[in-house]
C-alpha cells in the first residue's frame, strides 16, 4: 500500500492529485504543521528532512515532489501520466518539474520561509517584498511553455500539470495577479474541473 | 550531435562529467558569464532562462541539471549511469538530484546571487552570512546517505555522483570546512580520481 504524508497548502497536493489520477489505491496522512508534527520524532523517522510530501512505498520512503511524481507515473503506466519510451520527452517532463521545484517553489518560499536563508527580520521582510516580482518572473517561462497547450507538455496531460496547478494556486497570495498570466490561469481552471483534482482537494478538506 | 553549454564553476560540470562518463560523442561551448554572454540574444534563443547548463540534442534543447543528467543516462544505457527497470531506485536517484538542485544549490546560491531574492544590500549581506550554516545543514542529510557508499546510491555509481561532486566542490568557498563532512570529503576525493572527472575538468581548463 502507498501512503502519502501531506499538509494542506503544500506541494504535497501535486502528488495527491497524481495519485488520484493514477487509479492506484492509496492512503493519506496529514502531518499537522500547526503543531509542528513535521519535527516530531515519529515523523522524522519517516522523513528526516522534516518536510512534506513523503511517500511510503512497499520498498521504502520517497521524498522530493518531482521524484514522487515520477514514481507514481512509472508504477501506473496505464494512467499515462508521463511520456514513455522517448528520452527527450521524458527529460522535458523532468526539466519542467525540476524548474518548478528549484526556481518557482523557491521564489515562493521566500514569502513564508525567508528564515531559512537569513536571520534578521529586516532581511526576511526584504525577501518578502521581492516575492511578487520573482514569482511573476518565474512564471513568464511557463506562460510561454503553455502556448501550444492544453497541457504543459502539449496535447498530453502529465505529472507536470498537477505540480503547476499546485504552484499557480499560490500566485494571488504571492502578490501576483493571475490575470497577467492568462494561459496559466486558464490551465488552472481547466485543472480544477478534473476528477483527480476534485478528489484530492476533497480528501484534504479543501 | 550533443552540445553542452557551460560556464566553469557552475553545475554544468555535473553534466559535463556525465557526458564524459557516458562514452558518447559531445561538444562543449563556453557561455562566458564575465561578458554576460548568458544574456546575449544568441544565447537566449538557445536557453530563454539565460542560465547554464543547456544541452543541445537532435530533438531540441534541454535545461535543468537533473533533467540533462537523466537524459544522458537514458540515452547511454550501456554506461549504466542510473538505476534501470526499478521504479523505486529510479525515484531515489531522482529524489537525490532534486534535493541537490532545490535545497543544496539554492542554499549555496544565496552567497553569490542573493540579488535574485532581495534588492537591499543589507538583506543580501544577511543572506551571505547564513550560507555556511544553511549549506552545512543541507549536507548533513547527504553525509548520512553516504553511510553505505562508496557511491551515493550505494555500490553503483550514478548521475547523482557527479552532481554531488560539483556541489561539494563549493563547500570551502561557502564557508564550510569539508572536514566536518568526512564521507562527503572522501566521496569528493574518490570522484577526483575518475577518468570522466579528469577529462571534464581538463576540457573546462580547470
Amino acid at each position: 500500500m502507498i501512503k502519502l504524508y501531506y499538509m494542506p497548502g503544500t506541494s504535497a497536493l501535486a502528488c495527491h492529485i497524481a495519485l488520484a489520477d493514477s487509479g492506484a489505491k492509496y492512503e493519506i496522512q496529514k502531518v499537522d504543521f500547526a503543531v509542528s508534527q513535521q519535527q516530531s520524532p515519529e515523523y522524522l523517522r519517516i522523513n528526516p528532512k522534516g518536510r512534506v510530501p513523503a511517500l511510503e512505498t512497499p520498498h521504502g520512503v520517497l521524498t522530493e515532489t518531482p521524484a514522487i511524481l515520477g514514481y507514481i507515473a512509472e508504477t501506473n503506466p496505464q494512467a499515462r501520466l508521463a511520456p514513455a519510451n522517448d528520452p527527450f520527452q521524458i527529460a522535458r517532463c523532468q526539466a519542467f518539474n525540476s524548474y518548478l521545484c528549484s526556481t518557482v517553489h523557491v521564489a515562493h518560499a521566500h514569502r513564508m520561509r525567508g528564515y531559512r536563508w537569513a536571520d534578521e527580520p529586516e532581511a526576511i521582510a526584504a525577501m518578502q517584498r521581492k516575492v511578487p516580482k520573482t514569482v511573476f518572473d518565474s512564471f513568464v517561462v511557463i506562460e510561454e511553455a503553455l502556448a501550444d497547450g492544453p497541457w504543459l507538455l502539449g496535447k498530453d496531460y502529465s505529472i507536470c500539470d498537477p505540480y503547476l496547478f499546485t504552484l499557480s494556486g499560490w500566485l494571488q497570495a504571492d502578490g501576483v495577479d493571475p490575470v497577467r498570466l492568462p494561459r496559466v490561469l486558464e490551465h488552472h481552471q481547466r485543472m480544477s474541473e478534473r476528477a483527480g483534482v476534485k478528489r484530492a482537494l476533497a480528501e484534504q478538506g479543501l
